[in-house]
């Protein structure tokens, strides 16, 4: 029988190489990653920025020899997929040793996203980065001279952030944190869009009382210098900086599976089933590159987190093994750390894309302590939560504050996933002591204010 | 009509009347509570002996005087209920002013729990305390000379604590703050026995590094002293203290309701129906002194928590104004700290229990981070969880840690009163950031590993 290929070496693809391998030890896996890292946490890349992870070495969950001498995949990288020949059933590998077709039975396309690169000029000056993998992140460093010389010219001290999604935040902590004056450009009129402009107006004071300089409601026009970028230029005025950060977010790589006539869906990440499996039986796809099901809408979307292609890509290897295993819908649960606040989300959160899922939504916004109120070391925690009016189902929430928030969100993004109305969720029995909640906690509070509302 | 009378004027009476009198502020509501404090945080108790808490005022929730005059509900403290004539619809109060009948329409018997006082010789002497009141926890600080003078003779310096509940173990680390020495007695193996033994397990390990003195699996047989306690006899020793404090559970509050012919549960609390209704129509109860219906047992038990009086207090407010609402189910969620560690249970935590309960019980233990591996600061999770192997459904679990734990078990809690499987909640979409939260939450981890083991 024909090998087991996987083409991407990150989260999604060694998931499911794993476990394949340990359900059925005796199928052959075969993973082709194009680069030298596997199985690293990208989501980790602001903090080795910032300092406070100290090598990218790191980043890396599982080192590869583990792969190869413990789990016994076949794990080859400097490998590049570059065709799929669904009829034949190969797929074309160029590596360094010469090219060459790989027979497959089944194949996982785990090809990731990419960062998006705006049809900017200036995209292509020294020092203007994205940030999408290990080697763009060593080179910021270098490049701000926080691993000795720089080639910078003159030493930096201003940096700009063009995009203010969660990335952009993460980033601007980063820089910061290294005394970096720091210009965060946004071309809406909040920072963090999937999270909601309750949550966003929090952390944009917060930002702003953190000495960070928001343009917010500013498209930006060019990314000026001759060789290096110098500055950023908007509608009204140049902004002088020594570095850009470009993060304006991801696409997914879809060009190896839509070559080979494999189906992408409406959001332009490749279509799949409840198993993963794309319009070709023997393809599978999973991670950043894939779609998967919204809990909330029961509608295929693209959310291109670490949870789903880790979670997608486990059930996938699976199914594989012979025990077929929903990927699992996703709620587009998330959080972020900006500074010393936390901000988290799941579900819909935007009233506007709930109506367009045939939703009345009703929305509210309450603010309360993370402790019981004469506990001391509290702090405020805001949280926004939307529910159906026709049914009382919830739809989403997002929150915001300096403790209890990621973990939090987790409460609702449960209640999602098991359809409950605000009524049943402001029912529930929640953990209450003096020091981690007050007695109603905060998504009770909200439910409950939501519940009201919806009488 | 005649009013709606409210026996008790904590979480429960006081959630009740206020409810009731936002709806409906036509009717006429009379609370009788036969203490001076109404609406306060007994919970906060062992912090207000801490220092932690500044004054008992702080642990008041709402003043009297905003009940009276803001929600204009008819509070009266001081006044004692001691009959309930349900032929008649009255009952008997006895007031500074004299006794007399106060008639009901509907009445809500919220009277609470106190302190088990143990059979035990020594229980009367002085610096013997139960913490179960405002006044009490007062007591014990002017006893050990933490508010100036003690009458405790010469300066206390030991203390044992009688019971390693999670009240034992917050007033442990209350003592242990003022630098006395510390004994806790617990008569069971392991302290927190609701959470579980190997939560307790740590949490012990804990306790003993913070220099506290354990006696597990030892029964006290008396409490030694002429007039003041000195010592706490057990089988083979007698521990020198000055101060006693005895936490070995709470009673509910039932002789007014049983005295009247209402009928008690199992349990030995007041039995009620899924409105909060006792064996009397026109009776209700809530709070410490009822029983509320579990959702993983579907069974009556005695839980008594602050937010299931509080929950259970506003659905009978708003039933009695003329909407029918559920109490709500129990899933026995809790949440305690101890030191520097958190502990936190919910559903069935005891294999024993889940068998008695009809289930064929599955259990598994995982250690995991709180953050992402590579993120500084994280700190080690355990996370005990039971399913049924049966049906796959999840029973319950505990967890233990520096951090994110108090708010992870709600997850758990909210899958319990979704009926969720092991499977099932180990594929929901929860947050994901380095600083909060591994890839794989360690309540997916354990849901996952237990899931394996149901295969």
């Amino acid at each position: 029988m024909d090998p087991i290929v996987v083409v991407g070496g990150d989260a999604a693809g060694m998931s499911a190489a794993s476990k394949l391998k340990r359900e059925r030890p005796d199928r052959e896996v075969v993973v082709f990653e194009r680069g030298e890292w596997v199985s690293y946490g990208a989501c980790g890349l602001p903090y080795y920025v910032k300092g406070e992870v100290e090598s990218l070495e790191d980043l890396v969950s599982i080192p590869p020899e583990s792969f190869i001498e413990e789990r016994e995949i076949d794990l080859r990288t400097g490998h590049e997929v570059t065709a799929i020949d669904r009829e034949a059933r190969t797929v074309t590998v160029e590596a360094p040793e010469g090219t060459f077709e790989q027979p497959y039975s089944d194949l996982l396309v785990a090809t990731g996203a990419r960062a998006v690169e705006p049809p900017l000029d200036g995209m292509g000056l020294d020092g203007v980065f994205t940030l999408h993998d290990m080697d763009t992140a060593a080179e910021i460093r270098r490049y701000l001279g926080l691993e000795g010389e720089t080639d910078a010219g003159d030493a930096p001290d201003r940096v700009g952030v063009i995009g203010g999604g969660y990335v952009g935040v993460e980033m601007v902590e980063a820089f910061a944190a290294h005394g970096f004056e720091v210009h965060l450009f946004e071309m809406l009129p909040h920072v963090l869009q999937p999270f909601g402009p309750e949550a966003a107006a929090v952390v944009e004071d917060h930002l702003r009382e953190q000495g960070v300089h928001l343009h917010l409601d500013t498209p930006v026009d060019a990314i000026l210098g001759d060789d290096r970028a110098t500055a950023i230029a908007t509608g009204d005025e140049a902004v002088a900086v020594d570095l850009a950060l470009v993060g304006v977010g991801v696409a997914p790589n879809v060009e190896l599976a839509e070559a080979a006539g494999i189906e992408l869906g409406d959001t332009g990440a490749i279509a799949t089933d409840e198993y993963g499996r794309t319009s070709d039986e023997h393809v599978y796809a999973a991670g950043d590159c894939a779609e998967a099901t919204h809990v909330v809408t029961g509608e295929p979307d693209h959310v291109p987190l670490a949870l789903t292609a880790n979670r997608a890509g486990r059930a996938i290897g699976q199914t594989l093994a012979g025990d077929p295993t929903p990927v699992g819908e996703i709620a587009g649960t998330a959080a972020a750390k900006a500074f010393d606040l936390a901000v988290a989300r799941t579900g819909l959160t935007d009233e506007e894309r709930a109506r367009e899922a045939g939703f009345d939504p009703v929305s509210v916004s309450i603010t309360t302590g993370s402790r019981a109120h004469y506990y001391p070391g509290g702090e405020e925690i805001r949280v926004t939560m939307l529910a159906d009016r026709d049914t009382g189902r919830v739809l989403g929430a997002s929150m915001v504050g300096r403790e209890g928030v990621a973990k939090r969100i987790d409460t609702v993004a449960t209640a999602l996933h098991a359809g409950m109305t605000a009524h049943q969720l402001s029912y529930l029995d929640l953990s209450y002591a003096p020091p981690f909640s007050p007695v109603w906690d905060p998504v009770l509070t909200a439910a409950k204010v939501l519940d009201g509302e919806l009488e």
